[in-house]
């Protein structure tokens, strides 16, 4: 497997702790976050059912939702060619080739690869910041992991709704500050929100991220799960994020 | 005082455990509940500032207030005649007349009474249910304060659209299963969603209840404050609800 990790561009190899998966990261362009791992483990695929990753950067959730539901195939998306090409290394290395397939466009490309109203569910890490004016490189791959360059809240939902089946599912993690644009958002696109999930750092802190599911063209009904709360003390895991982490 | 407490009539009169002040309630037709209280406790009004409380029902959200904030002038609006007047025997019981002003008449028609643009604050904990077709008994009081029978979701937002200053604050206690629809009818009238606030029962359940701020004209942004829970253990109240209860 010597040929799909380039240690020497810097790149390393991660154990997922999970079935024995490993992704292949590098450390200068982005890693993922606590984020990833805990859209992945909110995803609900139905069995044999085909799920698309938008923004798939690394390739994590795919690979950790081989594990993690029964899809039957798996979709990556992601823009830049380099982190794109890491992805295909990575679905390699775990022997996924068969299951995942990561493609290397604009998302709002997708529906030249995929027809639309054929996807059981989609689910997005997305960049979360809107502002975008202050940005020095904003062609640095973490800049554009992280803002709102090279796509946008309004795009990623809309692609999505057209490439969910009727009734499939969306899946999302964001930040909260943008809830009611989100939501704007998603109703303009007939995706319905009908789940949610706010992540607190500490029980007493602001939620810092959220996790929204929503169904195409659902009747209106939310449901707002118990927090997930992260530390229970400094540095210090709560027994959720651990078991989410297996350990 | 006896004139002001029908006892004969089924009326009682609740020590409200804050600054000495009580509330005249009928069982029979509706006790405020715990959202009339953490409602209170949620809402701002600026120094000598004007706030309307929309279905006031008992009156319990303008006594509470005065006491909780700097207000100089207090509205609530009530459409059930003998409601109304029980909330008014409450307001001179407490001798705060000079401050707290009912208004007998549908919500629709707050703008015969109150100027549009004029008010710092509406608060409003308004009925929950949107289906009221196996309603038995649709002109009981109780039934009224439930369900949408006498006026809705749009129209509360609405009037409160209309009666706020530019940058004044709405507050509202709801369900969450309603959060996208309430979501979608604020920006609709011009009033951005800012604070949310969860209430879950225990820790680990689902919210059953949230509390939203918004401010009219405001730009895009929302922060999600720290779960609200409301018992440690099974009849136990958590310290923070003590504390919101006075005790």
């Amino acid at each position: 497997m010597g040929e799909l990790l380039r240690e020497e561009c810097g790149e390393r190899l991660d154990d997922l702790q999970c079935n024995g998966l490993y992704l292949i990261q590098d450390p200068d362009k982005f890693c993922f976050g606590i984020d990833a791992v805990l859209l992945s483990n909110f995803v609900k695929v139905k069995k044999n059912g085909h799920v698309v990753d938008l923004c798939t950067g690394s390739g994590i959730v795919p690979i950790l939702l081989s594990a993690k539901t029964g899809a039957k195939k798996i979709t990556g998306i992601e823009i830049q060619s380099d982190i794109a090409d890491m992805a295909r290394r990575s679905v390699s290395y775990n022997k996924l080739d068969e299951k995942i397939d990561i493609i290397n466009d604009d998302i709002s490309n997708a529906l030249k690869y995929i027809n639309n109203c054929s996807v059981d569910s989609v689910c997005v890490n997305p960049p979360y910041m809107k502002d975008t004016t202050a940005i020095k490189n904003p062609d640095l791959p973490m800049a554009i992991a992280r803002h709102e360059l090279l796509t946008d809240l309004e795009t990623v939902i809309n692609i999505a709704s057209k490439l969910l089946k009727e009734s499939g599912k969306f899946f999302m993690v964001h930040r909260p500050s943008r809830l009611s644009e989100i939501f704007a958002s998603m109703r303009q696109n007939r995706i319905e929100p009908k789940r949610l999930r706010f992540i607190h750092p500490y029980i007493e802190s602001k939620a810092n991220l959220v996790l929204i599911e929503g169904a195409k063209g659902s009747g209106v009904w939310l449901d707002v799960e118990p927090p997930l709360v992260v530390y229970k003390d400094k540095n210090v895991y709560t027994d959720e994020v651990l078991k989410i982490y297996g350990r």
